[in-house]
């Protein structure tokens, strides 16, 4: 790192003067919402594009929309270090989840630019599109987008939950090309690419409860989610049908659950990463009753993981159970095939890094695993180098509660600016 | 009994007669529909009275429009024999459930009058109004009316599901006077009585496994029912949350049903009396998520035995294991007070004289609990000798694919018959 920068760090007031911006123009009566290529998603790009021009930064944007920002180094046709996040909210979510990436790097670029730093090699922030499943079902769309890997099912099948209307509509309105994306064109190569770092708000509790304000993430939880799974056994009277001869689903999906939960607990105790969790169940309104016994139930089995061995073995076990405890309780489970999105590890050599700057910072960092997807597992699985920062926040994501303090962002933020000014500037 | 009798029985030309008209004039496309204090029911106490007169019977009412179709006896003074069931049915039920009853009685007293047997004391057939709670969230309205035990909070303040009218508004539509009700009138007392004997199809599965047609009835199961029970956790990320900080309710729900299920078992292999079921079980669809620690459970606790003890042991065992898995699973449990039904035991003499009126008709009888609640447990707790007899019935009740074999109801009505004419005739 230069001598020069010894003292500096990211645009601290820009940030502040972002999420301000950010909250007034995208936020309601109930937190914030930036819709997926809808009008909160575009307010947001706007609000960014324009700090960043205003700041002397270069702007682009690919055929997904995404937004490229960038401070152009000595050498540009050297690969490039990329680091982002996306800007897009669920409805009534937080101001922080997901826009804390794109401003820490912007602050990063713009303090660098105004202390006329000149990198080795173009340092880029991406704003991302669409990494929030509540709107289009398909999963990291702009990142993607940008790998030239949506398919033409996605563009042109899938519809906004609210509107109806596919991501290639949504996305026309917002500026993208999808006939660019129908024939495969990419605006990012993994050969281009010296790294990619993603600074994200925690969504968990664990930096709170450990009294840290960052976290170095190890790598991506993938999952396998059983999610429509279905047990149908009968209906029968709740005091004449004999505990023998009852096909009772509620009674066969409870031990279901109840096996695969100490499953869990004996994996955890041998130190296997996992969670098991099983978020939605419920019996048929239209035909359950008090005295009755139930004939069917619903639920979601999900299992996250960085080993996707162990996602399997949980798998298999459901499948194995779902037959053993089928013939024991005389009903039928219908689990279906597990969706899946792959576990990532991310790169050790940035995690150092990260640790060695938040260390030089005198902030105390945690090593954790991310449980919830991001768009570095997309970079992650391409084979970039990839890494993570995470920031303590509280009251989890996804809702209009969660708070990041600016103290913790600085922190993080800080660590950004310096594993990227050590890297690119002479 | 007269040595006449001995080669006769219930008329059962007249009784499939009256199921054939009940199933034309109450039965539409899915199963019949005779509604409580509605044209359904209405229609069949007018088909059953019709006949009851045609073959010479006296009809009366009372204030609730039960129905009484009685052959007067030699001194009309004597405390009577009742039998009878109820006319109503469920939405959409079955032809048998109640009506079989009935007509087993109307059958019986057909008979003897045709043979011009006269009682020692009058024999009384009583059409119930209104037991299935499917109408009216009230119990036994009809059986409960004619000992005038309605409060003027279930007859001015309960509405009928379907209508949303009052429970009197019905009743003067059907001919019945409110007004007495709410005065206190009784048309029966427990000392006019010398017992009340209900044939009814059985509602669950014991005598079509046992292969036998009838089945005498040694108790009426009661109930401990919490109907509104909740589990408050907190939501939370899926992947996100370890598992040592979650607040889940539906693990902790899991595991309160399962531990219960266990204390089934184990009462039930000691040889109490005792079903145990949740009917209903749910997250809530407004916030629940495929990816989402479940914040929130609302289920149902139903327990039934033969024994009060066993119930509340039972009751007390859920609010313990509420207090010790919300402490280990960080909910709160709110199991509400449990809604009761008294347990009611049939009369030892009338299951001894059932018995033996089977065997010397060569029909193979067993006894049973009944795990559905019957008008009969209102006559029983009153202290009126109860008895009831079960006709072998599949595919359960309160649906349109009941099935009464007419066989099976002949065996059923002759024991009937034949305790009857037994009793009364010199």
């Amino acid at each position: 790192m230069a001598a020069s920068l010894g003292s500096t760090g990211p645009d601290l007031k820009l940030a502040l003067r972002l999420f301000d911006e950010l909250r007034s123009r995208t936020g309601g009566e109930h937190g914030i919402t930036r819709d997926s290529y809808g009008p909160g998603e575009q307010t947001a790009h706007e609000i960014v594009a324009a700090a960043a021009k205003a700041d002397g930064l270069e702007v682009s944007r690919d055929a997904a929309a995404n937004l490229y920002i960038t401070l152009p180094g000595r050498n540009r046709a050297a690969p490039i270090l990329l680091m982002g996040s996306h800007l897009d909210s669920v409805p009534h979510g937080g101001n922080f989840d997901g826009a804390a990436g794109v401003i820490a790097g912007v602050a990063t670029l713009a303090a660098l630019r105004r202390a006329n730093q000149i990198p080795v090699f173009d340092l880029t922030v991406m704003a991302i599109r669409a990494e929030e499943a509540a709107w289009f079902d398909a999963s990291y769309v702009g990142s993607r987008a940008a790998f030239g890997l949506l398919t033409d099912r996605e563009i042109d099948g899938v519809r906004r939950s609210d509107t109806g209307r596919t991501l290639a509509e949504h996305m026309i309105e917002c500026g993208a090309d999808p006939a660019a994306l129908r024939r495969g064109e990419r605006f990012l190569a993994t050969d281009r690419l010296r790294g990619f770092i993603e600074l994200h708000i925690e969504q968990g509790p664990i930096l709170e409860r450990a009294g840290t304000s960052v976290g170095i993430v190890t790598g991506i939880r993938g999952c396998r989610r059983f999610r429509n799974a279905r047990c149908v056994g009968g209906y029968a009277h709740s005091g004449a049908e004999p505990r023998n001869h009852r096909s009772d689903a509620v009674a066969a999906t409870v031990a279901l659950i109840a096996r695969l939960e100490a499953e869990w607990i004996e994996l955890e105790t041998a130190g296997h990463d996992l969670t098991f969790t099983v978020g939605e169940l419920y019996t048929d309104a239209a035909l359950h009753g008090p005295s009755k016994v139930a004939g069917e139930t619903r639920f979601v089995l999900d299992f996250r993981s960085l080993s996707d061995a162990i996602m399997l073995q949980m798998c298999e076990r459901s499948r194995a159970l779902a037959v053993e405890l089928g013939r024991d309780y005389r009903v039928n489970f219908e689990l279906g095939e597990p969706l899946f999105s792959a576990p990532a590890l991310l790169d050790a050599d940035m995690r150092r890094r990260f640790a060695a700057a938040a260390s030089m910072r005198g902030t105390r960092s945690i090593e954790m695993a991310s449980g919830a997807g991001h768009d570095a597992s997309v970079f992650a699985n391409l084979g970039v180098p990839t890494g993570m920062i995470f920031v303590r926040n509280a009251h989890g994501s996804h809702n209009s509660s969660e708070a990041m303090e600016m103290r913790d962002f600085a922190a993080a933020a800080r660590v950004l600016f310096d594993v990227v000014a050590e890297e690119a500037i002479p």
